[in-house]
C-alpha cells in the first residue's frame, strides 16, 4: 500500500537501538547528578495555559502546543473572542516554567537550598528542520535558594563530570556575567534598559556577522560614532583572563568573582568570554556555555536568574541552572560494548515446540544477562547484523530436536 | 500569600522522594524485560487525531486531550463545526493505538516476531478521583508476529519475573480465553455478537453485582428462563484446572491450549478463571490478569488481540500484550535501602567559604557514592529526618575551620 504511516510532524519515534541509547545517555546524566546530591523531580507535561503564557518563557510562548478545554460545544467555539480562550492547558516549552510553578506548590516541603534535576521531553510547535525537533528531551540542573557562589560551583562541577562519565573529554566552559556585559555596554555609552537589550542581541551575534556587522548595529542602536569599535570587539573575542584585568570597562567586581570560580573549579577548563550573552533576557549574573573544539554549536549552558523562580510566590529566591543539550549528547556518545556483553541469541527454527523453547529460554536465563528468542528466516545474516547493533554478542541454534544447551556452541555474532 | 498554585487538575508532582521511588521501579521492570530480549521503543507523547480517534480506544477515545491546530484564526475558530475541527492532534491515551502506528512506521526495520516495551505516560481526561490521575505511567511489553504460544508464555514469563525482582510475592494470573466465554455464552443461547458482547459486560460485573445479579441481568438480554443459571455462575467461580474438565460448555481446543500454557510456565502460579472477561473488546484469545490475595484490584492484565496492530497496515498482524500497573506497583515497592547505602550528607554553617566547602564536597565525592551539602537550619532535627526519606544514611558537619574530611565524624542520620 502507498500510505506512508508516520510519526506526527516534526517528532521522532525512538526504535530499540536508539532508544538503548538514550536509555544509557540518561542513566549515566542521571547517576552523576545524584552523587553530586542533586534530586529528581517530575512534573506533569502540560501546565495551566495561564502560567506558560505569563511572561516567563520569552520567545518560547509563542510555540507552546495549546490543549482543548474539555466539554466545548460549538456554541463555544462559535462564540470565542480569540482561539486561545478555548484552551486551559498547555505542553510545556521549557522546564524552567515548571520548575517555577512546582517550587511555589511545595517550597514547604522541600530543603532551603533545593538542587532539582529535571529530565523530561519540552514540545515547541517549531518549523520542522534537520536538528530540530516539535519534541526533544531537555536536562536541567538548578539550585534554588542559594545567593552566593557554591550553587554556580556545584551545577558547573556536577556539569563537568557527568560530560567526563559520559566519555565526553576535551570540553571547556566559557563563562561571563550579565554585569560584565552591562559594564561593557555602558562603556559604549548604551545604558537605557531597552537599548541594552537590543544590543546584547547584537553581540550575541557576534559569530554570524562578525566585528564589523556587530560594530555597524551599534552605531545604529546608539546613534553615536563609536571610533575603533571594530578592534576593541576582536580584542574581547580574543580576550581571556589576564588580557582584560586592567581594561576599563571591565566590572572588577564581578570579574573577581569569575576569578573565584575559576579557582574553585581546577576540574574544569573555564575560559572567561566577555562576549557570551546567552539569549534569555531573564539572566541576572553569572552565564556560561559547555563548548567543545570538534563541534560549532553548544553542548549545554546556564546562569544565574534570580527574578524568575520566585513569581510565582511573589518574592525573590535565587536561582541558577544549568541545561545539558540532550540530543546533541546522545548523537556523541556510543553505547560501552561491557554494558553489552554476556547477551545471546536462541535462533528457532519454525517447528521448535513454544514449551520446549520457553525451557531452553530459562536455562540460557541462569548463565547469560540478557536471552533473546529469535525465528530463523531466510536472511539470517542481516537478522544476526541487527542484532549485534541491538547488543547481542553471541547465539545460538535450536532445532527441533534440542533438549538442552548444555554442550550447546555459542558463535560470536560479529 | 492565600493563593495556591497547584499542577493541573487532577495530576501529580513527584517530589524527590516519590520520583526516586518510581525510577527505581522503572529500573527494576526495565532490566527484567531487557534481559528476557524484549526491545524498548518510544514513541511520541502526541498522536495524528485521526488514529486517536479510528475506534482502537474504545471508551478511552472519548478521554483523549485534544492539542489545537497552530496558526489558528478567530475567523476559523467561528466557522468550525465542531471543536475537534481545531485539533490536528491529541495526547495518547494508551500505548497500544501508538504501537499500532509505530508497526506500520518501522515494519521493514523490525524482526518478523517483535517484543515490545513501553514504559511511558498516558493521559485521560477522566473526573479526577482518588487513585485515578489524568496522567499516569503505563508499563506495556507486547509479542507482535507471533501466532502461536509463544507470545504468551514470553509475556507471562517475563512480567511474573518483573514482580519477582520487585519483591512482590505471592500473586497469581488468573488466566481464560475469549473462545471459552464464546463456548459458555452459546450454551445458554447467547450467539448474537452484540448480544455477546452486552452479556460479557455483565460477567464481568460478577464481583460487584454477584451471580444473582449477573443471572438477573443475562435473563433480561436473553428473555430466556435459564433454570439453574445462579448455581452454574457460582460454580464457575469456584472452578479450577480439574474441575471443569467434563463441562459441556467448555472449549476443549481453547481448554486444552490454556493446560499448555500453564505446564509451559511452572515459575507462574497460573489459575483458571472462566469468569475473568476483562473488558476491552478487543481481545480475541488468551486473557490474564495478575492477582494478589492481599489486594482487592488486579496489578496488570493483558491477552491476544489479533485484529487490531495490522489496522494501520491494512492487514492481520498477531499480538499478544501484558500491561502492569505501573502507578499501583509503585505504592507497593519499598526502595531496597542497600541501594542507597554510602550517601553523606556534609551540613556546614552559613560563614563556609563556598570555595572550601566545593573542595570538601570533591573530597567526599572520592570515598562516598553521595555527597549532599547541606547548609544548617535551626530545627536540625528535621532537616536531617527529611534526608533519610531521600536516602541518605550519615552526616558529618562542616565548620568554617574545616579544612579536610579527615579524621571527621560521620554520624548515622537515623
Amino acid at each position: 500500500m502507498a500510505t506512508t504511516v508516520t510519526a506526527p510532524r516534526g517528532m521522532r519515534d525512538h526504535l530499540p537501538a536508539d532508544k538503548a541509547r538514550r536509555e544509557h545517555v540518561l542513566g549515566v546524566i542521571r547517576g552523576v547528578y545524584a552523587q553530586h546530591g542533586f534530586d529528581e523531580i517530575e512534573t506533569p507535561v502540560v501546565e495551566e495555559a495561564a502560567r506558560l503564557h505569563s511572561g516567563l518563557g520569552g520567545d518560547n510562548e509563542k510555540l507552546a502546543f495549546a490543549v482543548m478545554k474539555r466539554g466545548l460545544t460549538t456554541d463555544d467555539v462559535r462564540s470565542a473572542e480569540a482561539p486561545l480562550d478555548l484552551a486551559d492547558l498547555g505542553l510545556r516549552f521549557d522546564l524552567t516554567v515548571p520548575l517555577a510553578r512546582f517550587y511555589a506548590s511545595h517550597r514547604a516541603e522541600l530543603p532551603s537550598v533545593f538542587r532539582a534535576v529535571q529530565i523530561a521531553p519540552v514540545w515547541r510547535a517549531e518549523r520542522p528542520q534537520k536538528g530540530r525537533y516539535r519534541q526533544f528531551v531537555q536536562c536541567d540542573i538548578d539550585v534554588l535558594g542559594e545567593p552566593g557562589q557554591l550553587a554556580e560551583i556545584e551545577l558547573i562541577s556536577a556539569t563537568t563530570a557527568a560530560l567526563d562519565a559520559l566519555g565526553i573529554a576535551g570540553t571547556t566552559i566559557r563563562i561571563n556575567d550579565r554585569r560584565i556585559l552591562t559594564a561593557l555596554l555602558g562603556s559604549w555609552g548604551i545604558v537605557d534598559p531597552g537599548a541594552a537589550e537590543r544590543a546584547l542581541i547584537t553581540v550575541d551575534k557576534l559569530d554570524k556577522i562578525g566585528p564589523e556587522g556587530v560594530a555597524a548595529e551599534l552605531r545604529e542602536t546608539t546613534g553615536a560614532e563609536l571610533p575603533g569599535l571594530e578592534d576593541t570587539i576582536r580584542s574581547l573575542e580574543s580576550a581571556d583572563w589576564s588580557s582584560v584585568a586592567d581594561a576599563e570597562w571591565l566590572d572588577a567586581e564581578a570579574f573577581a568573582d569569575l576569578l573565584r570560580l575559576r579557582d574553585a573549579l581546577p576540574g574544569a577548563d573555564l575560559r572567561f568570554d566577555p562576549t557570551l550573552v546567552r539569549g534569555m533576557g531573564y539572566y541576572t549574573g553569572t552565564i556560561f556555555e559547555v563548548a567543545h573544539p570538534d563541534f560549532g554549536y553548544s553542548l549545554g549552558g546556564g546562569g544565574r536568574y534570580d527574578g524568575m523562580i520566585g513569581r510565582f510566590l511573589g518574592q525573590d529566591v535565587p536561582a541558577v541552572g544549568f541545561s545539558l543539550g540532550f540530543e546533541r549528547l546522545v548523537d556523541l556518545v556510543t553505547l560501552p560494548e561491557s554494558a553489552e556483553s554476556d547477551a545471546v541469541v536462541l535462533v528457532y527454527d519454525k517447528d521448535v515446540d513454544p514449551v520446549r523453547l520457553a525451557a531452553l529460554k530459562d536455562e540460557a536465563l541462569r548463565s547469560h544477562r540478557r536471552v533473546r528468542l529469535e525465528r530463523r528466516v531466510k536472511n539470517t545474516k542481516n537478522q544476526l547484523a541487527g542484532l549485534v547493533e541491538q547488543g547481542f554478542d553471541a547465539f545460538a541454534s535450536v532445532r527441533a530436536d534440542t533438549e538442552t544447551l548444555e554442550g550447546a556452541e555459542f558463535r560470536p555474532l560479529s
